[in-house]
């Protein structure tokens, strides 16, 4: 179906008022998509409008965007904004011990690559689209308070008016986030919707630190990469942004002596544990002092729960139903995903929204919690085995066979990141078995470069 | 320790003022225990005293106390309780499809029995014992409002007054059972103290019907026995209560023709399955229609979350902490032994509750686990296994070596409900290791009774 043709299907339900919590990446886009479907839709939003406050602190700054997210921007006619606010980021760039670098392409395919885009920019954009249709209210500064599910009403509380705003809707959209007060609300009906729900923490959290643009507003370091400083088991990563600067994320546990606890009120021992293990990063960091005082700490998490939705009344999306560890770039990409995956149901028709809600959830979960397991283990497997050298033979293979066999072969970073025809459920199993068999092929192998890739195809075809 | 002596302890913490939120089975053991150590206690509940408006439905209403259970209730001088209240059950009673039964002892060992207990008169008694502490005070209809950790002040909604109160406690324990609003509060910390928590659901729930007494009072079936009627995928169990009733729970899927959604509402329907699948059970319930009509459909799940402790401000314990599924009948005893645990922490000394709750968040938590993962297995392990032939030939082995060799050998059952010196998680681990040899073990064995036990033992031995 094309962008803003309103489908046929707003006949049936032309009536139903809908309503989306939180006006965030996600239901800032699903809310967009519902009124170019010709809905009446609400998007409630507890934070004051960012266009004039500017962005929340504590929330990560920039993201990766990659084809599941773009494909999703191109049906609701925004995939402009890749090439307008995004930077391409073509391999990771590692930074060793001593300053020396050396780049790994994220895919043998020239045109395979994440884009660095600011959250903020986006969010304003698609803020500044859902503005343009007049079926689409916007209400900021609207804190849900809660969901009385026998008459579908939800609360909010409107911090400009100090009053309890109660409002009825025919379906309740509850994309707001890994803290989401929707889910809050459907915990307190835990045993009548036998509500399964997880939340788990890793032992390392978060720091945000900047890189400033150069003096002619160039960039410090290589533009179009996504650069990491592996440490074993810490690490500094940085993206870049519009404007020669980058975003620095300091990965770390917050227990031990240089732990994010240890360090975070503490500007002598931060600098001697950057001076330790990140000298020329933190060489390049001139607000460095500044950074480590005023940005907080946080902690990463993977959310899980089911189901997502309750009757017609209300479908859990984005983070809110599935909040993921941020080690594969897909958190984002992934909550764009489901817009993008009901959209296409609600193509091939629907009887009741109970119905689609229904589908959605079925069809969606099991990538979920795929791409929230695969991003816990790039946690691991970025610490543990990027060192090991049969890991690092296996990853050289792989290039190898995705230059020379463009395709033919498709690594499972490639499929996650770069194969939106390919759901993460699939991408995960297949990819841990690709992985599998060509380590043990690697033990065996002493030059990657003297092998006969058709054979090693074959070898992999074989065993699959 | 002997119990109501003051342990040497209070002196350092003599000004402490502890509050106990929730007076159930538990926190009123709890704060038994810590007043007789001569600790202030102050025992907040949310439910109206049951002394004077008697239980609150939906509950079971009785419970299968064991070995654990009774050591802790020995610890606070309460263990006549289980002569005065309890029915010995000593093994399993199975009521076939035709009517016919076959009792399976629970142990080899004569002395080793469970007992049926009204959940209602034990909590009864507790409370009586708890108000003749003049150190211990009881707020009944209090309902924790939520807890302000950076002044460790909990507040409660009084429902008489109608007022909130505020109260400031040098620490809080959480011992408000698996919905507790005290685990809500460390919720909304998540990130702070990254606080796992996962609650996961059965497709299965349960329904409570009663078997009258007979009129002599007497019983209408065997009185000391856990009486079963399995049937595949779902069963009615019956437990004795004195008076000579039994209290009957179905357990069955939500979903499904004869599913928990649809008798629930149906009169002819739940008769018509009774009469289908338990016709010599239906025969005994007088009540059976008003039952079906009044008593709630209820379902089960398991609760895990870590940590339990917050500093030296807050503890959950018992249900709050690690609620369980009740096929292994362990729910309460697992409670029991929380206070236990805690007790002989405290005889062993601590400078500190911070370090006391975190040495005993630490020896707990395994074991907790253990029960938890062990009591969902059973709920699979009398749905699937008791059927077959493998398994019971396993089981008849099992009750010969008790029998034959009541010193050398404990199954898993027995070590997890009669050996309070084997720790949940080793009996687990012990058990499951056990089981596997065993059923390997009888793939080859046509006569169980013509086996040299000694010779089972030593091969056990080898592979253990």
């Amino acid at each position: 179906m094309n962008v803003e043709v309103i489908s046929l299907y707003k006949l049936i339900f032309m009536n139903e008022k809908l309503v989306v919590v939180g006006a965030g990446l996600c239901g800032t886009m699903l809310a967009i998509r519902l009124a170019q479907r010709g809905y009446t839709v609400a998007l409630y939003e507890r934070r004051e409008d960012m266009r004039k406050t500017g962005i929340a602190e504590g929330r990560s700054i920039n993201l990766a965007l990659s084809d599941r997210g773009i494909q999703a921007l191109h049906r609701i006619g925004m995939s402009d904004i890749v090439n307008s606010e995004g930077i391409p980021m073509h391999g990771r760039m590692i930074h060793k011990g001593e300053g020396e670098t050396t780049f790994f392409p994220y895919s043998g395919r020239k045109n395979e690559y994440i884009n660095s885009i600011s959250r903020g920019g986006l969010n304003i954009a698609l803020l500044n689209k859902a503005e343009s249709y007049p079926n689409l209210s916007i209400f900021f500064s609207h804190k849900c308070e809660g969901i009385d599910f026998s008459n579908n009403r939800i609360s909010f509380f409107d911090e400009a008016s100090k009053q309890l705003v109660s409002v009825e809707a025919s379906s309740i959209f509850g994309t707001d986030g890994a803290g989401s007060a929707v889910r809050q609300s459907m915990m307190s009906l835990s045993g009548r919707i036998r509500f399964d729900f997880s939340q788990k923490y890793l032992t390392h959290g978060y720091k945000e630190l900047t890189i400033p643009p150069a003096r002619d507003n160039g960039y410090l370091i290589e533009k179009e990469a996504l650069h990491i400083w592996p440490r074993g088991d810490h690490m500094v990563i940085a993206l870049p942004n519009l404007g020669g600067s980058f975003t620095v994320t300091l990965f770390q546990d917050f227990e031990g002596p240089f732990g994010l606890n240890a360090i975070d009120r503490d500007l002598a021992l931060s600098r001697k544990y950057f001076e330790k293990y990140f000298p020329d990063a933190l060489a390049l960091m001139n607000d460095f002092e500044e950074d480590i005082l005023n940005n907080p700490s946080s902690s990463l998490g993977t959310i899980k729960c089911y189901p997502w939705a309750i009757e017609d009344k209300v479908l859990l999306m984005g983070d809110a139903a599935h909040a993921i560890v941020p080690f594969y770039g897909q958190g984002m990409n992934a909550s764009f995903e489901d817009v993008f995956v009901l959209d296409e149901l609600m193509d091939k028709g629907f009887s009741s929204w109970k119905e689609l809600f229904h589908k959605f959830q079925e069809a969606r979960k099991p990538n979920a919690d795929a791409i929230a397991d695969l991003a816990v283990d790039n946690f691991y497997e970025m610490r543990d085995s990027s060192g090991d050298p049969l890991f690092q033979k296996k990853t050289l293979l792989e290039k190898r066979m995705e230059q020379e066999l463009p395709d033919k072969y498709f690594s499972k970073y490639s499929m996650v990141t770069f194969r939106e025809d390919i759901p993460y459920y699939q991408a995960m199993i297949k990819g841990r078995k690709q992985d599998e068999i060509l380590l043990e092929f690697c033990r065996n192998i002493d030059d990657v470069y003297a092998l006969n890739l058709e054979k090693v195809l074959a070898h992999l075809a074989l065993k699959m």
